[in-house]
């Protein structure tokens, strides 16, 4: 656990975003590197400021309704390298270390259905 | 525009989960080439089926209420290359060709405010 260097100027902004505690922000997880997008997940404002504290990949599960650090249960963790935003402060980016899978299923990437 | 090949058993999973023509995903993409996540965008079933019928990036606007088909204004089109999706059936990828830059703001991509 180590917490990361931060923005302040950029914290602040992204910070603004979320309204409430309630609010949630949809954050893709790439694999820092292979480049892979391993999943899609979903943070809160507290997710975030755990996240960046920690440097570990912390979400908010919309199911369960409650804060879930990633591999906790699993020993699949995700390890922070860099985090962005986009230019509407609504999405979030990670690149982390993935630790084995990132899905449950045992597959690397969440994004393993292909259509085309 | 071309159609692209598509599995029609994925497609079929992933067409389950527009329960109405309300519904939107968020759909993440990443450039085909260089692996960067460009934006993330949102898309109803009708926006991915005109996707994958003329391989354009087409989202639809929170913001405008309406579908919307990346670089129609700025010329910053996208060539869709792959589509896939989660193992939650919600969340979309789409691997691109980019022309220009994905970001309004000139930049290439839209996550360039980095906090860490």
């Amino acid at each position: 656990m180590s917490a990361l260097n931060v923005n302040e100027n950029e914290l602040q902004e992204i910070r603004s975003s979320f309204v409430d505690e309630e609010t949630l922000l949809p954050v893709i997880v790439q694999d820092d590197e292979s480049k892979e997008v391993l999943m899609l997940a979903y943070i809160s404002r507290e997710a975030l400021e755990i996240s960046l504290s920690t440097g570990r990949g912390t979400y908010f599960s919309r199911s369960r309704r409650q804060i879930w650090v990633k591999g906790e249960s699993s020993g699949n963790r995700q390890w922070i390298r860099a985090v962005s935003f986009d230019c509407d402060s609504d999405a979030v980016l990670f690149r982390v270390h993935q630790e084995g899978a990132a899905c449950h299923t045992g597959e690397k990437s969440c994004f393993h259905h292909r259509i085309s």
